[in-house]
């Protein structure tokens, strides 16, 4: 059959919306209508061709919603006609990583899918008869795209698939980082470095779990009435008061620093910032931001010494098919708080318009509704 | 009255031991006779210079066990005769890290005992009318001293003051950081980096805590039979497999990656190893060596995104007034082996031969017996 997609041809270059050829979903595979996809900045880093270990060409986006079409051979857990989330964070419940219940990075297909084919290590998508390769598993770009059973997680039938899609990454990242990863407890006080939509999610989820501070640290001061709006308790601007001052505010406003800190950006200094504003004794700082690749972290070994704790978070700690269900649901119930977020919606046609507010700034989170 | 004691003059010079006057206790403080004190890396340390936080004269020594000889007034939990180990981390149990039961770095004393002062901003100890420091809160390199009654841990009576004096301090740090800090569980792989004597004393704890592999990583072959006595079951020398070649190492005895490492060296790139030895999704590293001063450690983020956790431990974690009593009873009942450890014994006018067998290499433990 056939599918409209956004083809990312070469590094550096716009997106191509053209119509492709897309085979059907093959044993313990799904083949999903997307009917919203948000644009990351994951989905930007590798279109930059800064992310070393990009492919092209490639339908790229991570971060969909949409109605299951068809079932391959042996899929059980799904059927035509489910509401569906991608995860490029699969969970099979059956390798050493998810039966060891300590962590959320499912290994099951993790090398075919880091050479952007399905697992059995071909391609469902092609043009001209060339492949055309999937990314994180997932490629949401296209209006049908074929996933794993195990990276599916079936999600309630009334959720908007325009917002419900951002659950697919930042949102889940965020509150995941709270709550999976750092177990920030009531009570305790939280830094979250960088007001984007990161970090707002991160905000509205210590707001949820009952942190007392929760302090928010950005350089761009437009940021600081959306912050509030998600439960930022104070606010402080590196540029104001000077990069060097930051900790020494944290650690004045908590009475001796943050019990846990978030980094939000992907910015090293900022992570060492992050770890080094932390309560001695007990601090946690997670890193959420992705960095740069080849950069690294830095800090004197005096500070884990004195009881710091430096850790880090991919997809917020969340097993997908067990824990985005419940996000879903919480949006449901207007626990947290998803609309506001998106800033910015559009057709297929007009996705590179996505890629532009993001580079500018402009957006929070732009939304592809198909 | 007055006390003989090993007094360090300036850096880089041998201890000179002398009689001196030591002043009684005062409100909340007790006179301990000093009975055993093992010599450890960080009086070395002092002693050397290269510790920026030195104070000169001072009486160094905080690896001590003794009798209480009279108590000041308010003093409710100790009386003459009782037995005790000296705590250079106290435990007031009414500060805000003693509260928060998240941590072992009790502050009730902080500020003066790195000025080299009691509690009060003076020191018990003079010579000739001139102050001579407190070390640590101990100076353990006295036949008699003062401690505050927070930094006393009382211990049963029938244990050895030449052998107790260890858990003063690398015995609780090595068992500790397993059992407090890491919280190592039965079955996991643990890696520890440096076989000295904290590093046997990690070696012990993951056996006695039921750890499946324990593999040890030294240069030193000579290390190699004793650690097998304390519960190493692979060995690894970096000189003979290559430095570059320690991960994989370990990642291939463990299927993956240790579950938890210990650096017992304080050596920054090795500490580096240690984290990106563990497993990916949940390996723990935690920092026991301390590094020289101004040195940095540093990683990839992605180590710590993917899962991994960089801590460190300051006295094992341990609660010294409620942990360290315990310790000893697990010396007395046989479930920790200390005798063994103990490999020279002297006088304290031999103390210097102490500080040259441990800056040869020839010592693990070297005790000065009253």
């Amino acid at each position: 059959m056939q599918t409209r997609a956004a083809i990312a041809w070469a590094a550096g270059q716009p997106l191509s919306v053209e119509t492709i050829t897309i085979g059907g979903p093959r044993a313990g595979e799904v083949l999903v209508e997307i009917m919203a996809t948000g644009i990351c900045h994951t989905d930007q880093y590798t279109l930059s061709g800064k992310d070393p270990e990009g492919l092209f060409p490639a339908i790229l986006g991570h971060e969909g919603a949409g109605i299951v079409r068809e079932v391959g051979a042996g899929v059980a857990s799904l059927k035509p006609g489910d509401h569906v989330i991608p995860l490029y964070t699969p969970e099979c419940r059956q390798c050493k990583t998810c039966l060891s219940q300590r962590s959320n990075l499912c290994t099951a297909i993790r090398a075919t899918q880091g050479k952007g084919v399905m697992p059995d290590g071909s391609s469902r998508f092609s043009r001209d008869q060339g492949t055309v390769f999937h990314y994180m598993g997932c490629s949401t770009f296209a209006n049908f795209t074929v996933l794993p059973e195990i990276a599916l997680a079936k999600v309630r039938q009334d959720a908007p698939f325009e917002k419900i899609c951002y659950i697919g990454c930042g949102v889940t990242t965020g509150i995941g980082a709270v709550i999976n990863t750092a177990k920030v407890w009531p009570g305790a006080n939280v830094a979250v470095f960088g007001l984007g939509g990161i970090g707002l999610n991160v905000l509205q989820a210590a707001r949820m779990v009952g942190a007392d501070k929760i302090i928010g640290i950005d350089l761009n001061p437009a940021r600081e009435s959306m912050a509030r709006k998600f439960g930022m308790t104070d606010f402080i601007n590196p540029n104001e008061i000077g990069t060097d001052k930051v900790i020494q505010a944290i650690t004045d406003l908590t009475g001796g620093g943050a019990d846990f800190s978030f980094e939000c950006i992907g910015n090293v200094h900022v992570m060492r910032q992050a770890l080094e504003c932390t309560h001695r004794g007990w601090g946690t700082s997670i890193i959420v931001g992705v960095a740069a690749a080849g950069q690294e972290i830095a800090t004197r070994p005096f500070q884990l010494v004195t009881g710091r704790n430096w850790r880090g978070t991919a997809f917020g700690g969340a097993r997908g098919r067990t824990d985005v269900p419940k996000i879903v649901d919480w949006y449901m119930e207007g626990k947290i708080e998803i609309d506001s977020l998106i800033t910015h919606t559009m057709p297929l046609d007009d996705i590179n318009r996505g890629f532009e507010l993001m580079e500018k700034g402009e957006s929070i989170r732009s939304v592809v509704i198909y």
